[in-house]
């Protein structure tokens, strides 16, 4: 299998620190061995986890005031592949990429996907853009897309979504997130419930082409581009879609997508509990839809988060559920940002998985709400970190990958090869 | 009938007031006529309006930094239910009161229904308190009610519970909402979907005992006394606890009981959608369950929140639905906020029915924001005083109500027949 | 004095409504007469009341999800003075224009002034924008503009803002207002001390060159497009930041930029009390700074806002403030929504002016907490409609403005004179 | 010196433990001589940190909704500082207490000192309550207390909080914190800028009081118990408020005391930057002012407020500062909470020495967004448990004291000795 990085200049990274790793593993596993767990069934499903590049994140992104491109950027999915490569190469644990139609789209998926595969990636779910005008619309998606009140935009719409489904089938996806930004940005501007009414209406049209392997996420947001309400707003309009929609249908929760101090985790309960939960897409937030990095404001939360999902696993109440990161690299390299992402993702699940569910049960029983705090802390004050990197070592991947990535020069070295972007400024606020 | 209130007295008031209520009516009437709505119509509406008075909102509230009584305040159930008379006696549409128990038992619930006929009132809504222990109490709710990890105390709040729709079968009652204070303070502290099971495994006990002609009204809040979680925290989980109780089942709306920035007009559409909307709270707030006075902080959201209402109940999608306030008058005389709340909650229902839905929806169709925006708002801005004036003249109450009661004297006459309350001060915090 | 709108036409249009209008005033006039108040004062204020428009809010807005273009839109500065000139001559209380540099640079200042002055417009505050790059930039604001870790940027910026100032003066401004997006993304990434230290450093040259006669506007906002921090964040490092420049540096309060729930008309009021309040930005917002319409979302507190400016004025507290509107319109004709915006403003000044605050001041020292809602709340229920209108009427506006743009056609007509404007879409989030 | 846990009970108790935690903390030793820091530097701050106990903070606490006492609370400040100890003893960094008058007064001042003396405890920063009306005031706080407009009122709580100072002279105090709850329910009620004026003015007298060696520190809170306004709001306020007043005069940060969102960790490097940091009330939260326990909810943050002491105080712009926790322990022991909170600020502390300063200060200059954020989650990701444990048994206190305490069967030994405590509940809400 042909890979982007040369396998000889990992093996020399890992060995500049593999002896300090040696030591601090073995203090881990001496450690967590007075936890009665099983570290070999913790380090597999480590092994094991996955969580997709979404391919705009390689792409430095940016707010209505502007966007500040890298050099070397990349220009077309085929360059964003040979990136995201770079990140799985490092990390291992980021097999896969989301594509988002129109922007990826190409005239030969066969081509793409081969392509992909060169370089021992798959793709993921795949989503669709109704917020932008292309030029060669002949409708706008200024007032709505699957909502619209005309028949004729909701029809574009559905149909975008559809050829979504198309292009991911022959792309190897199994599912597609729908987001609309539907909404308004003025009270009486829309009728709430006729809204939803062609929400659903919508939907179902494209609910009945997807394949029988296939599923179809319903990602919820309460605020922009609409800044008065949004069609899709709540995990409860999203769960009800859902259910209406059959068994197929499924929520995916976006981190950013909720109202200050929103109890996320319990969301994610929730929808566990409603067997409706289908996906996420990591990112964090300060304020609002920030799109920051993962775990990089609140970790703790980002723990309490898996916490749910692997209690859940263990009872067997969870099906197998998609991992995204949806971020936006305003000032940063996006490979360097979704390298530690990546890891902080892997890092909070890795600390959920030393969490006894048995006996944090048994002290829920009793009420004893220190104890269940303390029991959550502890997991979440040990530093998995040497378990992270010995898994990345055994893997082929690398120990310290930002600076294996920072010595390779890539942006330099790409900047001769690709064209230079320039981004138009948003003239108008 | 018996009314607190010497209708002379309000005679005379009104005297005083009705000529210049009769020019600014006549001005109303003549600006509406340009409106091509029915006047008359509405009017009906507005003086078959009614909203309940909750019988702990007539003494002073208080924060867990104490609270301040006032002189002449009501010592039992029969004190406070001569104040509801003197609020109803001078506005004329609070005709029916919500009880709270075990706060407002009694020994003979037929001599208390009796006692409140005299006034011209009835019983509304009974709720239930399950956030508390009394003496008497072999069991603590400190850990839950409804949702305890403990069978005995889950049973203990179900009996409460099924104890209050006795209660209310007596007094005339047709509904009962269930407010559970379940929640957490740790993460960890409960798992989120044992709590949910447990609640609809309660709920359902309680469901079994609803007489036919009864509905059971669920309230949601996201935190409170919970600080970390609550069971039943928003409308998502409110409307799945509902549709899987049954018909009977409703959710209830208390507008302070949404975090930051929620759009509670739109929770309103979507619960009458889904035909599983029950009640309201009414109230307002700047920070979160503040227990303010309806309509003092954002009256145009209040307005919006009738609009809703009143687009379905033009479309005949809204079947009844109970309304009360629920306040916390911590500085003013609860008399006096009660009052002014019941007027603006009037004065937002009477402007929603000066909108021309049919003209909105037309509007809507062709994405005009700026015309439906302007729609609500001249509906908005036009003064409906004069109209909710002199629906209080023509049903014999007073044109202005505060002033009234405040050459009553009430509370320094009361002050010599009640007892001085003292509220031992709450030394911990 | 050359307007853009036929007088002829305007009168023609007054003439259908001015018989109604006259009704209307005059029970306006009788109902005031009540509230012993001089309103012959009240509409000289209001006459004199005026109102910037930025020249960027003539543009469609968009969000970093992308932008929808009307037909006929502007396409240089002399097309958007076209278009505030139309705003201008149907409601006469928006006479200046801002404008936003380099967005607004010509060749010849001087002929931009007698353009404008042509119109009947003047200029008002002028801003500076250092959130983008444009292309002969030989640094970049990626990091920071007045507060970058790098002399080289500052001293680029300061000079941007300093440039400004001199354009200003051509253009006969007298303030110059900063707003800068300086912040971070990550925790860690600044120091904040040092932030602050180089952005006094900045102020302190930029001040050093204002003319003796004018003005200097900080303007905080708590994040966006920084979205962990921000260097100026909030009122407290404004007025710091104000007061250690000296008596030319003011603060000015955008509405939308605040955190959840903040009590905006209390910082109105510290600032007036500190002596450092500048101007405003007014537009209204229900999640962030949404930059939504001013009013549209909670009118009640525009009108608490001009509450305490009228409350310092009467008491002689308050200097000159800049009022100026800073909207987004995303998806109106941004014509339409200034001018209903500019209306709203005037509508909850003219409100404000009907509170007696001699009457409120013996309440509150009372603590009759009811009578002062209370008397707010009678002010804020008239409608003030006719007032406005008739205001409109006698200084040769329209009474109805927006029924008398539509008529017009405009866009229609310009679509055919101004050359399409088709936005890029934003590829990368 | 008499302590009141035997210290053979602890040695016993450490002996257990002391040979995992040597090896953990000669791991802990090896991997953090990587980062080239002086360990023993380190340690010796840790040694040396304190954080006062609320002498409150020790019994039940509770919501408007009512509290659930523990069996063998302590009923006295006697019986209290008892329980301090015990913590005190237990975990060696909170040998200070923080008193709240009137719920402190005793007799006789000097017999206090010397029982609290014997427990090898000293007095911290008295706090004054002028929230809550005593049976034996003529007055009434219900409206006011240092802004009050009734100058008598304002009288006496100034003369409350000068007695303060006095029973502080006698304790060993060296701090006054003022926190007044002072505010408003309604928009109207009272006049921003004269509250303002009357609040300077009462803490001008009582600053005069102040001994030369005191401070009085600011506690500013946005809401709660007033729900509209507040009159020391915020950090601007508060800052405002210190300038005028003197040098004696400090803000104090309280945890929980900020709007949604707020980045508290740039107002602490605010205050530093302007030298008005006094002291910090530790506790977490999720929603409002919750009072959860110190770290529950975010300790990323915490750390990140560390990480700005630390800094600052490596760079010498820091004096000293007044650490103490202020919780509400509704549903715990508050024992076990103070004892987890307390090392939880340790921990955080701990963690931000191993920041170093000087390399961030290099990769901010540089921009490296990634580096700083990678560098403080480094610090962050280590556990330090080893450290603050070795520290503990170095001092003579439990390794694991949540264990100890359980042993002691502390709560039922007191209840057979202390008096049995009910609430009332609170009838009106």
């Amino acid at each position: 299998m042909f890979k982007i990085i040369n396998k000889n200049q990992i093996e020399t990274h890992n060995k500049k620190y593999i002896n300090n790793l040696k030591k601090d593993y073995d203090f881990f596993i001496r450690k967590v061995s007075r936890l009665k767990i099983n570290i070999n069934n913790i380090k597999n499903e480590l092994m094991n986890f996955n969580i997709a590049i979404p391919s705009w994140g390689v792409e430095t992104g940016g707010t209505r005031f502007g966007k500040f491109p890298l050099k070397g950027e990349p220009n077309n999915i085929f360059e964003k592949i040979e990136d995201c490569a770079i990140i799985n190469d490092l990390i291992g644990i980021t097999k896969s990429i989301s594509l988002h139609f129109p922007w990826d789209n190409v005239e030969d998926y066969k081509e793409l996907r081969e392509f992909t595969k060169n370089y021992g990636l798959e793709f993921d779910v795949v989503n669709s853009n109704t917020f932008e005008d292309l030029d060669n619309y002949k409708h706008s998606y200024k007032f709505g897309s699957l909502t619209h009140t005309n028949k004729n935009v909701r029809d574009e719409a559905i149909k975008l979504n559809i050829d979504c489904i198309k292009k991911g089938i022959k792309l190897g996806s199994k599912a597609l997130t729908v987001w609309i930004p539907d909404g308004t940005n003025y009270p009486g501007q829309q009728d709430f419930s006729k809204s939803l009414d062609r929400y659903i209406e919508s939907m179902k049209k494209i609910y009945a082409k997807l394949p029988s392997n296939w599923k179809i996420f319903i990602e919820h947001k309460p605020f922009e581009p609409g800044f008065y309400s949004t069609v899709i707003n709540d995990w409860g309009s999203s769960y009800y879609s859902a259910k209406t929609l059959g068994e197929k249908a499924l929520c995916l929760i976006d981190l950013g997508h909720h109202l200050p101090n929103t109890n996320i985790e319990m969301i994610v309960s929730r929808l566990i509990y409603l067997k409706k939960l289908g996906g996420f897409h990591f990112n964090d937030s300060k304020y609002g839809d920030d799109d920051l990095d993962s775990g990089s404001i609140n970790p703790f939360m980002l723990f309490l988060i898996f916490n749910e999902l692997t209690s859940a696993k263990q009872k067997k109440h969870l099906n197998s559920i998609s991992y995204m990161m949806d971020q936006s690299h305003n000032i940063t390299d996006p490979i360097e940002s979704l390298i530690l992402s990546a890891i902080e993702i892997h890092r909070a699940y890795a600390k959920s998985l030393l969490i006894d569910h048995k006996i944090l049960d048994k002290f829920q029983k009793k009420n004893d709400a220190i104890f269940c705090l303390n029991h959550l802390k502890e997991a979440f004050n040990i530093d998995v970190t040497p378990l992270l990197e010995m898994i990345r070592y055994e893997s082929g991947n690398a120990i310290h990958p930002i600076k294996f990535y920072r010595n390779l020069n890539y942006r330099r070295k790409k900047s001769k090869t690709r064209a230079e972007k320039t981004y138009l400024i948003n003239k108008i606020i």
